[in-house]
């Protein structure tokens, strides 16, 4: 009888290597999924350690432009922040793996889809929402919460002591003191010494930024153009008729990634929210996400009208939870995409933005869709406006408040 | 027949000198009211001047520690900000000027209160609508929007040429060619070159903060300490057994900003909504605001439940309206202060801080009251957590997201 | 010289007929503009009087088809209702007159239109902000807020006498005491005996509805067909082959207007906060309204995912403010009902409705796009659900509480 | 060596006496806890009954008040309504009854506490998040969950061939085709024949009120007095001087409820979100509920300011859902009662009912503590109100469309 197909997503590392032994152990096939978001990693040497362990094939996918262009820009335009600090790299690329994932799943006929996600992370549910989102008949085995794999593996040594046994190949690094997750998006940093809050994080820890000890010592200034709300050129230097006009998004964010690292940009150390009701300590870098978001916010507020700028905030803070508790494909978010996609149709024009020694410096902005009007609000010039109208303006909204005073003052 | 008294909103400046000649010359009792709150004044110089004009008094009142302790810090606490960018300086200076004033008219048995605030901007409906709340009985003069006034004093070419007839003396130094608001909390510039938002604002405009160029060349590293949301103590160095520490507020204050303005932080150039509708530019500088908001957004992520901070996140965007749209007295920011305070009682504890080169660098934080579980969180311990639950609550989330993916299907 | 033009909003009453012989004493040429948006009103007689008064014409528009289809039936669609009681039925009339007299004074050359809302009420707001939108170069006049004319007519004997010495024709039928706005999706009741909300409303004021006493004494059974959140077809009654259906939208209106009426249904008695900050007490009967308010809410609930649901609620808050202060053309109305209108893709079906003795009683409900799913919530039936998740659900949310509560008993 | 013992959650019927005797059968001792919430149960014939069956003891405890007192009336107060129909009777009384049981377990040392609820349910969630809240290190035993037990007991004819085997006694009376929870507040009616929304519900499902055609046939006028939101008096009728005043909160529910019934006031037929993602149909009548809550609203609308209703809203429509979930002991419920309660201080009045035909008609109010102001809003006296000044409000407010309209003109 022919044995259950399961597709697992595959980073190369102890954790997936053993599950990937241990799946085969229980009698299913397994074809391995890599997806090449932009991380740092041997894909070849990957796959060949897979094939080793006896995976039936292995795909590499590079979604790298896909997960810019459908994920990473997008959220850009939608200014999805979490907690009002996080830019969500990590959450962006779980419903965007996930399609990876599905399709191949679909396409080989695969019965079941296997993950290495741990049991109190946020991946785990986001990357199975997404799953049974997209295949609502699908099927997710997640080794780490069946009491018997976690209880047969207790801790890295167990998982060592296996991969010897079961001679996989180990790393000859050896592990940082913290796990990481890296996307072309950016790198984050958690558990191990990174638990307690307290602790200042080590030294060189981060990879895809300088500090700002060694940040380059001249700025760079650079202009970014928006078509509703979305990145479509940058030009470095700013304001050079000979400048370099990038408008691939895939490149425009490496470029920035790199110009940011240099300049030590998009650095956070926060304590965050899990979905599961946790609080966690995360460092991430996020560099060409930390420099369009806040050029996209800088354009914004310049062209949308006060009103949908306020109702945009609060779509846009539902759909940051939406992301970041992994429901990408609910109805909810595909519902908000729409509308915050609706709320972006004037936020089009050019941003300068000065890079330097972590800051991210907005300094001049030009739009043909905003509502600015320098005329209007002029000291100097009337602009159509009559000054004795703010006073009837002030005095009806004073009536409310002269009202409650004097009832306070009553019922004192 | 006894004059009707004025009290005016007296600042030393040209036209508020004007307004004062013209008052008197309306046939008023002008008495001048000064707060200092901070700015950069000569208050005895300007009080002969007023008194030279023809004021019949000249009051003089130190509300800086009112203004730290009763509005920047609870602003802080509070967690205002202003379309995402502004910690409204201007804004929380007015309803503490206002108590002042209105102090004085009632006091003094004055019939009215008179400012030099425009007709375009913000500050003369702050300032009415905090006057009309403490003072519903009161009334407002303000120039700038009486026509006599208006048509009369045209541009700046004519308040100089009233000043020279009625021998009122004008600063030597030429005006800066931009209009300039300034308290302890914030210098704010605008208007005249600033006016178009597509210009780089030139070199040299900032006072309290050096340029990115000239910061120190080393980092700062300091503890700040919040007691209930508001901050308490000021520790510099951090961390060592000798630091000093500041517990007044307004001395807390004066330190983060001599500490903040040497490290460059603190400044946006940001468009803004104002409350009558329009659009204007302003660039702010806030050095000492910015690293207690930074500071005390760290805290409270880490002290607070979840969805508690959801709830403050609304309370605290419709604050921050309120607040800049000159409602601090109001029915609604009344209630909702106190809504906001209520969600302060756990965001205890020390925030470790590195200023350097306009970075707010947050590395470290401890709380006694905060939700922060270690042992549940790692990866290495169970804490009391089944990796199994994780399972049931992935597929009870999902139950909505299949529903839909499958109605979204048929209905294709 | 040719005179100015300037259209007025002409009722046929007391104030408009001073008000257009005032205008014209005041060397205007005018023509009245008179919507007919279902009123019970003599609009030949109408005529002939403004005629007499002086008016160089009268345009007489029948607006009922698109104040039922633009207006009334999206805002059934949206949800729209003010202050959770209030149905906006002069709301939502103001905006469609508007179009249609800003279409006239464009078509005619117009230089002002005019009105006869008072000072004090929410119509003066929403009449013009429409105007203003739409015609952002015209100039409204609007007598009472004029100190010429309201210090001339202080009360209704002024109006009077100058009618009587003007030779404007009077109605013999005495005032109400209190006064109505009517149109044919409600008439609202204020003012005069009205203005105490402790006074129980007088016998006999209601005209749409009878009295619940007076009501028919069998019920009505009806359907009501959504397509995309508005009424299409409106079965009579309930489930017969041969029940009567109508489908034109003002057929449909018109007919739940009287059976509505028969069965008493749709009154409210309420305080309401107006835009200007006051609070005013109003009578407002709304039949057609109400039934299809009641039976959109119900089919919206059934077709509608809950987190949608949630989101539209938000908006739909919104909305009804937008409305009700006079926004109805303004960026964030158009942008919020483009995002309410996406919301009700789904939600069509068909809704079983019982009128009787003043109760829309809502008994059954259909709808090939709900995500209802008999099979997952029956007791009786597994489909596909599994019971153990329930576990793993409740016990992952209680993670929160757990500590929260570990955390309070600690800190008690 | 001594069992473990159980508070089993006993309701008297077929379920949760085959759980009570399962669970003797798995070597528990079980103590049987029933909540009396005003429920139709023969207390005295279940305890026999359980006693019968091998329970330890059985505690009766009568929590009427304290359900009204502490969960009914606050919920009136706080405005508590979800999906804008249901007045949440079943989800009030869970965390009630919760109190209960855990002091049952902590006094007699038990380790677990059972409940019969079901796994597709929302009260198996708003039981345990009570529990877990109040006992953090409590454990819950849900056999409906087990698969040991749901897989045993696959329908009720399992469940009765068991009773017959054990000799557990069954009501002759045959269940009827749907289920029911009782308490003071409510019935709700759901399953079985209900679970199509689309099936007209059957006659005489209803206990609590009685059908249209059958309620009184003359009205009953009361008058309802709340303090700071909360009802204090029950008039009855309205302005008598001799009439009856009812001050005791379970009295005024149980007169209510009596005179609700009469007048066939408070059903409702509704599909509804459930926690879990499911949608279900269910069926209420809630007689006092509705009436409290309609006039609670009216009061609240007439004394707030606008804004803090505004703002009460959002926190109100926050915390219906809360209370539906299960989390009124969660941290965001605690913050959001109090912030709710902190809004009602002024919500202190009295307000006139009529009670008819299903219809709670308000009539009038009266309180010392309302905003409203006579003066102000009369069309006869100006009240301090300069006409002028709306012309200036409108003009300002006209500012942002004049652009926005410009602005779209130019971009057509």
């Amino acid at each position: 009888m022919a044995k259950d197909l399961i597709i697992l997503a595959y980073s190369g590392g102890l954790d997936t290597s053993c599950i990937l032994k241990w799946l085969i152990q229980k009698n299913y096939d397994v074809v391995c999924y890599m997806a090449d978001i932009g991380q740092d990693e041997n894909f070849g040497e990957a796959k060949k350690k897979a094939l080793g362990i006896g995976a039936k094939d292995v795909i590499i996918e590079d979604l790298r432009s896909e997960f810019v262009t459908n994920y990473m820009l997008p959220a850009v335009q939608m200014g999805l922040v979490y907690e009002s600090r996080y830019y969500l790299g990590t959450s962006l690329a779980r419903p965007c793996i996930s399609v990876g994932i599905v399709n191949a799943a679909k396409k080989l006929g695969a019965k079941y889809i296997s993950h290495g996600a741990t049991g109190k992370g946020n991946d785990q549910v986001r990357f199975e929402l997404s799953v049974y989102s997209l295949w609502p008949d699908g099927k997710v085995i997640a080794p780490w919460r069946l009491p018997e794999f976690f209880n047969r593996f207790q801790g890295r040594s167990d998982l060592l002591e296996y991969a010897k046994k079961e001679q996989i190949p180990v790393s000859a690094t050896p592990k940082a003191p913290w796990s990481t997750d890296e996307n072309i998006m950016h790198i984050s940093y958690e558990s191990g010494v990174l638990e307690d809050p307290g602790a200042i994080p080590p030294k060189g820890i981060y990879k895809m930024t300088r500090d700002l000890q060694e940040a380059d010592d001249y700025p760079t200034i650079i202009d970014i153009t928006f078509e509703k709300g979305l990145p479509v050129t940058l030009n470095i230097p700013s304001g050079h008729e000979k400048s370099l006009i990038i408008r691939d998004p895939l490149k425009i964010v490496e470029t920035l990634n790199k110009l940011g690292g240099q300049h030590g940009i998009g650095r956070i150390d926060i304590v965050e929210n899990r979905f599961l009701g946790l609080k966690s300590r995360g460092l991430y870098e996020t560099p060409a996400g930390t420099i369009l978001h806040l050029a996209h916010l800088d354009l914004e507020a310049y062209a949308l009208d006060r009103e949908v700028l306020r109702l945009k905030k609060i779509l846009q803070d539902k759909m940051s939870d939406f992301v970041y508790n992994g429901f990408w494909f609910s109805p909810e978010a595909t519902y908000t995409r729409k509308c915050l996609e609706l709320s972006q149709q004037s936020v089009t024009g050019e941003v300068t933005v000065q890079l330097f020694k972590g800051n991210v410096t907005i300094s001049a902005r030009k739009s043909p869709t905003s509502l600015y009007n320098k005329d209007l609000v002029s000291m100097d010039i009337a602009g159509g406006f009559s000054p004795e109208d703010s006073t009837g303006f002030i005095n009806i909204n004073a009536i409310r408040l002269k009202e409650f005073s004097r009832y306070s003052n009553n019922t004192k």
